[in-house]
């Protein structure tokens, strides 16, 4: 009797691992759907300063948040099982996105290199170079979202 | 009348930087639940690595993401005018977060502390370290709801 305690509370512990490291569909679309619109609020954020009253500052943290996102592997968000299904709304990813691993990869790279460079030009205080840095990040957004994502 | 057209385009001009500068409440509201989520997203990250197999890359990019937005000032996304309204749903902060600035303060203060000193930990591989002070971030997210969120 006790064994079999023991063995039911191991597989229950195990299963609660897996199930805090595998998490379901519907919950991975809409940490997918909110970290993709946290960049687009941090892009219009960035777009806001170089546009208006330029603040160093505000640019900064707004680029730091798409670089931080940018370099944590977003892929980890698109595990096969999500290819359709609902978050906050329907996924409106592409079928593509979960075959054509090399392209992925390859547009996965040049917004990370893009955000990257974007948060050490916001670290200076030259707009015109800020701006320029920010339409060559949104390249690679429409790039990728032009692959991979419905509209 | 080309006086008249070049009033009228500084005018235009100005309603469209005015209009990137203000978002919409729903616009704000989609923004800090999407930014939210990615807090609470990248915090299950550190918990499955913390619970499970550690990866300490995977855990520090997780951090990473924690701190970028914690250092963003993300009370820019609670202006007077978002105390209701929907964004992906309907808004859950309380009233008291537009009123108790010097608590609203101190609780976002704690928070970034916390989450530079997570983002901090996770560059070393003590596991032990990181799981508390996952601990200790997660505090502070849970006195901030408590006061400023309606569950």
């Amino acid at each position: 009797m006790k064994t079999k305690l023991i063995a039911l509370a191991a597989l229950t512990l195990a299963a609660t691992a897996q199930a805090q490291q595998a998490p379901k569909p519907e919950q991975l679309i809409k940490w997918r759907q909110s970290a993709y619109q946290t960049i687009a609020w941090s892009t219009a954020r960035v777009k806001a300063n170089v546009d208006g009253s330029y603040n160093k500052d505000d640019a900064a943290r707004a680029a730091g948040v798409i670089a931080a996102l940018a370099n944590s592997n977003l892929g980890v968000l698109f595990p096969a099982g999500t290819e359709t299904g609902k978050g906050w709304r329907d996924t409106t990813v592409k079928a593509s996105l979960f075959t054509d691993g090399a392209g992925v990869g390859a547009a996965a790279a040049a917004f990370s290199k893009e955000a990257n460079e974007l948060a050490r030009v916001t670290q200076g205080g030259d707009v015109a170079a800020v701006k320029a840095q920010l339409a060559a990040l949104q390249k690679t957004c429409k790039a990728c979202h032009d692959d991979y994502r419905n509209n």
